[in-house]
């Protein structure tokens, strides 16, 4: 198989969340009756249950009709006014200063900047450091980008303080000649928030290692039970080679629209625009006036967010958790949950695609965080309180019936 | 400087159309007085003068409003109803079979398709064919990937019934070991369109020495005089390893909502997608609600915009072509002009400098489509017809000041 023939047969997509249909129809050990009711899809949250933020779809209304052509064709970094009304939100957000003008670029999600700034940092054969578990496709841009992951463990089980990075491990290996570090904060999948001591090490070691640094701040706006977050970037030593990612799709349910900013050092920003010039252009035109809504929600409509999801975390933390054989971190901030389940008959792809077929059930297997989570699923649990509840009463009872 | 850097440094966008605000300032060798009048970009087209496809907007609503979660979330490679509705309509359009379900995807703008299809095909060291002069970022595309760019001659001023481009080069490239032939047609920045000659050619070439193809029709359907085209794709020799490249950001003015769409050899979009899921997700899914429109024009629209093209391509070609020392192909099929324009006592990137800066009027320096066309430039003359020629009047007097 050739070199590029190789790389592609690694990057599987059959598993990813959203991808379920995807899958190769096995003959399945079914056990037991169908477990009927409402389908849910906790591959990612459901926008039916919680709709964007409201007038966004106004903004890119008056985007086409009014503002029109300067709408259409930005830079490939973005329309400058929305990217100036962005820093100044964002730095007030985050604690520190944007440069709106050389250090902010608009990108179509998180992951098209998460794409961008692999892209710029990462050639080949270096050495790149991502945590396990951690967002399913940061491994994979290692890869693509020819790059080497050197995990490092978090011990999320063993704390609930922290996130329970092993640091001593991640200096061990930023030593190792670890070129960048690209870790999610929450951490996604397990809703892990890093303590400020956390961050100020991971900031330390950076600089001192010269090592830089990528954070996918997706989640940072839905934290819960007034828990405290610190962004690296408004540490005083953070290091000059970083990038911040944040976006509008998880808590504000505009992933319909495509929508991420990242900002940090300059270089890296105009490396990401040259390469978003031969991806995609540019963010869409009209769906960058949505941005317009973003951190301009109506008056308690982000902490009614935070409340209602806070309550779906409880039911279900609760109803996993009574569970014998099931164990889970109950989520800091964002929507996900990542239970570890007790042994069972059948291997943990194959339970995601009976749960699937038997009780209309769609979770993501652990193996997509990192190759040794075998025993656990990933739930976004951003869906309709009720229908959610069901569905996981429904996942556990299918459970019981493959149990060791 | 890192194997990385140096890439980047390769990579530049500050002459790339739409980014003239990020050119340096230098200074400039003003000559004359300023030449006032409306500011014309013919970096890209005026979506202001030629809007949408009426109801395209309208489709996107609903997507938001009443599909919901549905649009937001579809496969990476875009919603299975969408796919089913434009493999019938680009079936019918192109001539051939589209299998909707493996063999299509929908991607950001027709430019997120070239970066999916060229990531999907190109290896370090790969041999790649490019047309010179044809569009700028194929050859960024191919540096990008490691491969190697093995350029073809178009001899573009020396016919008229076909594109001219160099066959007995291209059977040598090809059996010199290029693996991939990407190119446009109609071409950009020329507007010639392939005979059916030079097509089938391709095709057989093609197919007799295992070469890919990369055939990027965006602007196939904006066809002036009633002129013929063929569409490689419904060739009888057509090789397998094939994937054509359509979108509506063009002739239907449609690019603020960064569509495109690839159809071809199953294990070509199957690769475009296992990308797509780490570059960008996905089209965005309330963007890809706007595919409804496409091909499903009122009675009478893409006619009525063909018309007004072809009218103002005859107005700037009679300009041009009068003026002494400018060489001009007519534009057979899309909305670019590439004249050639006499001796001048600056470079062509100083002189669109100047040009922008004195006259208002922004244009696309040749050397973007390849390093020999240093005494060309590009227009996009999708414009306000009044505008355009005031500005092409513009353009040749300040020409006139520098003509050695």
């Amino acid at each position: 198989m050739s070199t590029i023939g190789k790389k592609f047969a690694k990057l599987g997509v059959d598993n990813a969340p959203g991808q379920e249909g995807r899958c190769k129809e096995d003959s399945l050990d079914f056990r037991g009756e169908p477990l009927p009711g409402r389908a849910v899809d906790f591959s990612h949250g459901d926008v039916d249950a919680f709709p964007p933020i409201p007038n966004s779809l106004k903004h890119v209304i008056n985007g086409v009709e009014h503002i029109g052509a300067r709408q259409a064709y930005t830079e490939y970094r973005g329309g400058s006014e929305t990217l100036f009304m962005l820093s100044e939100k964002l730095s007030l957000f985050a604690g520190c200063a944007i440069d709106s003008l050389q250090g902010m670029i608009l990108t179509p999600g998180t992951q098209g900047a998460l794409f961008l700034a692999m892209g710029a940092l990462v050639g080949r054969g270096d050495k790149v450091a991502i945590v396990e578990p951690d967002y399913f496709a940061n491994r994979k841009l290692v890869e693509f980008f020819d790059g080497e992951i050197v995990p490092v463990k978090m011990d999320y089980f063993g704390c609930n303080d922290r996130a329970g990075l092993d640091m001593e491990q991640l200096e061990n290996v930023f030593r190792g000649g670890v070129k960048l570090f690209l870790f999610s904060n929450p951490n996604n999948p397990v809703g892990a928030v890093y303590s400020q001591q956390e961050i100020h090490a991971i900031a330390e070691l950076a600089g001192h290692y010269g090592v830089s640094l990528i954070v996918d701040e997706l989640y940072s706006r839905q934290i819960f039970d007034g828990r405290g977050y610190t962004h690296l970037c408004a540490e005083k030593n953070a290091p000059a080679q970083l990038v911040t990612i944040l976006g509008p799709s998880k808590t504000e349910s505009m992933s319909g629209y495509r929508l991420g900013v990242a900002f940090g050092s300059r270089d890296i920003i105009e490396r990401m625009e040259k390469l978003q010039a031969i991806v995609s252009l540019r963010a869409a035109g009209y769906c960058q006036a949505a941005f317009a809504s973003w951190f301009s929600e109506p008056a308690g409509w982000m902490a009614g967010r935070i409340v209602e999801h806070q309550q779906i975390r409880d039911d279900l933390v609760s109803m996993l958790s009574s569970c014998d054989g099931v164990q889970v971190r109950p989520t800091e901030a964002g929507s996900y949950l990542f239970p570890q389940l007790p042994p069972l008959d059948v291997d943990i792809k194959t339970f995601v695609k009976i749960l699937r077929q038997h009780a209309q059930v769609t979770v993501t297997p652990g193996t997509e965080f990192g190759p040794q989570f075998t025993d656990s699923i990933r739930i976004n649990f951003s869906q309709d309180a009720v229908a959610a509840c069901s569905a996981i009463e429904r996942m556990l009872c299918l459970m019981s019936r493959y149990r060791k």
